[in-house]
C-alpha cells in the first residue's frame, strides 16, 4: 500500500509568515501522496473587528454567525487557502485547494442547538474519498480549509483537527495513512509549564492517566480524541509535534493505542 | 464530439441576490459539460471602504495593489466562490471551485508596467485543459473566479471575460464548446440607450461598422474582441445576452465570424 501523508497545521504556525513558508518548503518536499487541511488564526478576529462585526467566543469556542461565517469564508477559504496553493505552485508541488462544498468533499450538519447556539458549526458526517483519490492518482494534494457544507447551500465552519482526522480515517481503505497534526510546541507536555518535557509517545492508558491528573492542557484534550478515534480506524501512525516533525529533524509525540 | 458550455457571470448579476439564484438554478439545469466563470461586483469596493483601504481606478480598471488583491482573494476566491458551490451542490449539481493557482489551472503573467502600474494584475498565459478535462469526465462542474497565478507564488487579478474566453478556446480541441456571456442587458444594443435594440447577430464586419460609428458601449469593446478572438480559436458557438439565454428562453445576440 502507498503511503498518504495528512497533515495539519494549525493557525499559530500560519500567523508566523517565516515560519510558515518554512514549513511549507518542508511540505512541498515530503515525497508521496499528500493531504493539508490548515486552520485559520487570529486574523478572522481582526477583521471582524475592522468591519464592526462583533465576535463572540463561548468555553474557547467561536460562534458563528452569518457575518461571522462570511469573514471565515473569505478568509480561510480565500485569502489563506488560496495564498498556501500558490505558494505550494511556486515550490512544484501540485496543489488544489477545497472547502468541503468543493467537490463535495467533506459534508457536515449544523451542530443541533443544546444549550448554546454555536451557528453555523459543522459537525462531520462524511469524507467524499473518491474525490480525494481522483486528485492524489493525479499527483494533485489536495488543501482543504476548516470549511464543510451541509449539502442544503449552507457552509459551515469546522474544526480542522477533526476534519485532518476524518479525512485521514476515510483513507484508510486506500493508503496506509500516517496523520501529523502540526502546532506551536515540540509535543505532547507532560508539564503544561515546561516546554521541554516532550513526551516521546502517549498511549490511550498513559492519556486517561495524565487527563484523570487534570496535567493535560485543555486544549489537548479533543486533539488527542481525535489521534486515538483516527488509530482505532486504521491510521497507521499518529503524531502531534512542530512544524519540522515532517521532515527528519522535527520533535513530536507519537500517538499509540 | 460531445457539448461543452462555458458560462461567464458578470457582477451586475451576481449582486442581485434572487437574479443570481435563478441563474444557478438555470445553470444547475443545463444539461452535459460545463463550466462557470463569475465576476465580482461591486462588494469588493464596499469592502475596502470599511477596512480602510483606498481604492483607484484608472480608465475603469481597478489598480491592484497588495490590499486590494487581498480583498478581491477573500471575495472572489473566498465568499463568492464557495458560496456558489455550495448552492450548485443543493441543486445537484458537483461543482468545485477555483482560482487559478488550485491545480495550476490558469497560469498568467504580471501585467508590463507602461504608461500605468496595474499593480497585481494578470495577463493570460496558459489554461491547464488537463485538469479540467479531468474534472469535466467525472462530471465535476469547475467554477472559476477572476484569479490567475504566476507560478512564482503571486496570485494576480484577471479579466473574468477573458478567463472565459480562453478556458473555451482551451477546450476546443476535446469539446464542441459553447461560450456564453451573462450580463445585465439582453445582448448587444444597436442604440446604447434602447435597451429593447437587441442584434440577434453580428458579424465582425458589422462589429468594425458599429465600433468606428461609434456606436457600441465602450464596455463592450473588450467582451466582443474576446468573442471574435474565441471564435478564430475554434469555439463553436458565442453569445452575448441574459443571464435567461442559457435556457430556452433568454434573449442573446449571437456573434458570427
Amino acid at each position: 500500500m502507498d503511503k498518504l501523508h495528512v497533515v495539519k497545521i494549525g493557525g499559530n504556525v500560519i500567523e508566523n509568515q517565516e515560519t510558515f513558508l518554512d514549513f511549507l518548503k518542508d511540505y512541498a518536499g515530503l515525497k508521496g501522496r499528500k493531504i493539508l487541511v490548515h486552520g485559520g488564526g487570529k486574523e478572522a478576529s481582526k477583521i471582524a473587528k475592522k468591519l464592526g462585526v462583533s465576535v463572540k467566543i463561548i468555553g474557547g469556542r467561536r460562534v458563528t454567525d452569518t457575518n461571522n461565517l462570511d469573514i471565515i469564508t473569505m478568509l480561510y477559504g480565500g485569502k489563506l487557502n488560496k495564498n498556501i496553493v500558490a505558494q505550494l505552485q511556486a515550490l512544484g508541488c501540485n496543489s488544489l485547494g477545497l472547502s468541503g462544498a468543493d467537490g463535495n468533499s467533506i459534508l457536515a450538519e449544523k451542530r443541533p442547538i443544546k444549550s448554546i447556539d454555536f451557528g453555523f458549526v459543522g459537525d462531520l458526517k462524511e469524507v467524499n474519498h473518491s474525490l480525494f483519490n481522483l486528485l492524489l492518482k493525479e499527483e494533485i494534494s489536495p488543501v482543504c480549509c476548516a470549511l464543510s457544507h451541509d449539502g442544503n447551500g449552507q457552509l459551515l465552519n469546522t474544526n480542522a483537527d477533526t476534519i485532518a482526522a476524518s479525512l485521514a480515517s476515510a483513507m484508510t481503505p486506500y493508503y496506509e495513512v500516517h496523520l501529523n497534526y502540526c502546532f506551536e510546541k515540540d509535543g505532547v507536555l507532560k508539564d503544561i509549564d515546561d516546554d521541554k518535557s516532550v513526551l516521546s509517545s502517549m498511549n490511550k492508558m498513559q492519556y486517561n492517566l495524565l487527563k484523570s491528573k487534570g496535567i493535560l492542557h485543555t486544549g489537548m484534550l479533543p486533539k488527542l480524541h481525535n489521534c486515538f478515534k483516527a488509530l482505532k480506524e486504521g491510521v497507521r501512525f499518529v503524531k502531534i509535534g512542530n512544524p519540522k516533525m515532517i521532515t527528519e529533524n522535527g520533535s513530536y509525540t507519537l500517538i499509540t493505542n
